[in-house]
């Protein structure tokens, strides 16, 4: 018999999203007229930076030309990314990463999930809560896991609970892990790390040789100068932190995918018998046997967003979607809720009203007000009872959101 | 500490292609002047067709333009593409394949690697031998295997050995596997499976419930209208086999990427407790978290090759290339070689001559006719002795490789 990996069986029925979206066609079906408003999956709307357009045309022309073809392209991507990259998000911070350092990719979706396969199977793994499922999920996947308790939590994982007493930003476990994953600024509570409570982590990972997956998917988002857009911004992360980027949020890459990952040389965990093994050569390797290569039409169109142009268009859009997450904080504000982010991130972390349920709110949202959020509980159980809102939709959609939700809860 | 993934130090240093890539720029760094010609990678040559070039430009311009910008897409793929597939590839050939047993990648190397995850960690899984190095890799980094032997096979997979003596089609294994993975026409000896020969791995996969992975990423390039392209076509097949297919080779995709894999819901697996499961829901459920869509401009380009004018013109490199392998099997039977192959594949596996071995070839024939291939090594125990030539390059270099080769070895 072709015996299956039973650990899938641990996972619930649906992944969040496809729940959300199936929840929101079915009260489409039902009231075809209804003009619902999206601000669940944190999908961007503006279009491609002109830059970027112009950028992915010229590749595409490169492809239809015998003396400008390409075919197979580096697995870890292609120098004029590499070094764009390099130059713009690290050594303009000051921090020095080199360019076989940085391993560009499809997506952080499918960086995040993978990333655990350099692990061992019987390492220590540690999440914040509430937190992006799919750090649980591929973890759960794996087999690192036991199954899921009453309480919502997977037996053999390492939950650090955000409340609203520590600011959604828990301190490091006292307990041993091998492995955590931090996200920040932070998808789904929108709070974002100071450079002393990355400075406690990096310290806590060195003293406990573990390793920070360190989650930088929206630090374009960060408004505030003095706060570290890198972990590799404090000193000895070089040592312990492998960090995730993408193009997703920064430069509107949602349906065009791509991302990159830095593995720092430095970095190393233990084999079986104690010796010190770098994560770049493990990393390396992952992702030469399983990867081909981001589309080089998709890593020109990412190049574009470091020139000049690009850098200043893409600054914009990321700027008009913050100005829409202020709407949504000063509204929801008004309307009588307690509400974190929106200030370094995109999302809006509120506080359901009457004690509902993350869900039940969903469902009341939408009922009443037409507007699309996330449960918090699909990010952990410590997520219940909270809801999260993006700032990515037009300003009219934004303005027309706050208005019904103040109607409705105001 | 962190503990790594222990089963990498069971690979050998260095991966096939990256060695091959090694050793090239070494003598090109030594031979500057040298005019080497690639036959190696088996990489595309030929710009892509006029239709797929249209239709990514078009796509560009839809995403920069609010109206018809589109962010994140369905994981699967979206519908104009798995319909076309859907269309061309099966309904056409008679077979009933349904859009949710579709999930469009962003390349075969992906799937071939991410598609033993759903089985379990104890599943006895078979490759041929010589074979993808892929399937293999990724079975021995999940851990499914021992430490390799001095015969250079790893401990706990099962080897199906291709040889002159069965036109490198073994036969199914006598001992139970859960899995096998079958590549037709095959890379890389150029073979292909007939009817007859795919009618008994059915046969045999139905009788031990065991799973083929059909990796037909070369189907396009079958001459003889009697070959089945898919699995599918074999009676019976829905209820064992997983089909992978790639844009590739067909489309001229390898730096563009995209690809798809086929799970009907009819193949089933076996829980601990003896439950039968879908595979794919489990594949479902592995590529919705893990994956987030293959690019939407790539979606369209690959959509483009179904369009008749797309069709015809991709047709027509698959026969170029097809011609390029009949000169190079002619040339090397001329000049004394024992070839197969380049039929119904853009691949010629040679005996090397001399009883040099693959690695000795390669740097012979890179020496002395300043011409890359592939050591037949390099795919497993079985292709040493063997090598690999491909039909990808320009009619000029094939004709001048040729040439080159009857030079030293003729």
């Amino acid at each position: 018999m072709a015996r299956i990996n039973e650990h899938y069986a641990k996972l619930p029925a649906s992944y969040l999203f496809p729940e959300i979206g199936r929840r929101v066609r079915a009260y489409a079906a039902a009231h075809p007229d209804a003009k619902v408003i999206r601000l669940g999956i944190g999908d961007v709307t503006e279009p491609l930076a002109p830059a970027i357009v112009a950028a992915m045309h010229e590749a595409v022309d490169e492809l239809g030309k015998r003396e400008t073809f390409r075919g197979y392209g580096p697995e870890q991507g292609y120098d004029f990314l590499v070094e764009a990259i390099r130059q713009h998000d690290y050594a303009a911070r000051g921090v020095e990463i080199a360019a076989d350092e940085i391993f560009v990719s499809d997506g952080s979706k499918c960086d995040s999930g993978n990333v655990q396969e350099i692990f061992a199977l019987a390492a220590r793994v540690a999440v914040t809560d509430p937190v992006y499922p799919v750090y649980v999920d591929s973890n759960v996947m794996a087999g690192r896991t036991g199954a899921v308790g009453p309480d919502g939590r997977y037996e053999g994982l390492v939950y650090l609970v955000g409340t609203e007493a520590n600011g959604f930003q828990p301190e490091p476990p006292a307990e041993r892990v091998d492995v955590v994953y931090l996200c920040s600024p932070n998808n789904p509570t929108g709070t974002v790390a100071t450079r002393e409570q990355l400075e406690r982590w990096v310290a806590w990972a060195r003293a406990n040789d573990a390793v920070i997956l360190f989650d930088a998917a929206y630090e374009a988002y960060i408004s505030d100068p003095s706060l570290p857009h890198s972990i590799y911004e404090i000193p000895g992360a070089r040592e312990c932190a492998i960090e995730l980027r993408s193009f997703s949020k920064r430069a509107g890459f949602t349906g065009v995918r791509c991302a990159f990952m830095v593995v720092p040389k430095t970095v190393t965990g233990s084999a079986p018998d104690g010796t010190r093994v770098s994560l770049n050569a493990l990393w390396s390797r992952r992702h030469t046997t399983k990867f081909n290569g981001a589309s080089y039409v998709v890593q020109r169109g990412a190049a574009a967003a470091y020139s000049p142009e690009g850098l200043a268009q893409t600054t914009a859009q990321v700027a008009f979607y913050m100005e829409n997450a202020r709407l949504l904080r000063e509204g929801l504000t008004a309307a009588g809720f307690t509400v974190y982010g929106g200030v370094h991130a995109p999302y809006i972390w509120l506080r359901t009203q009457g004690g509902l349920s993350s869900w039940d709110f969903f469902d009341r949202l939408l009922a009443d007000a037409q507007v699309v959020g996330t449960p918090g509980s699909g990010f952990g159980p410590a997520g219940e009872g909270f809801f999260r809102l993006s700032g990515f939709n037009s300003r009219e959609n934004i303005e027309e959101a706050i208005a019904r939700i103040r109607r409705v809860f105001g």
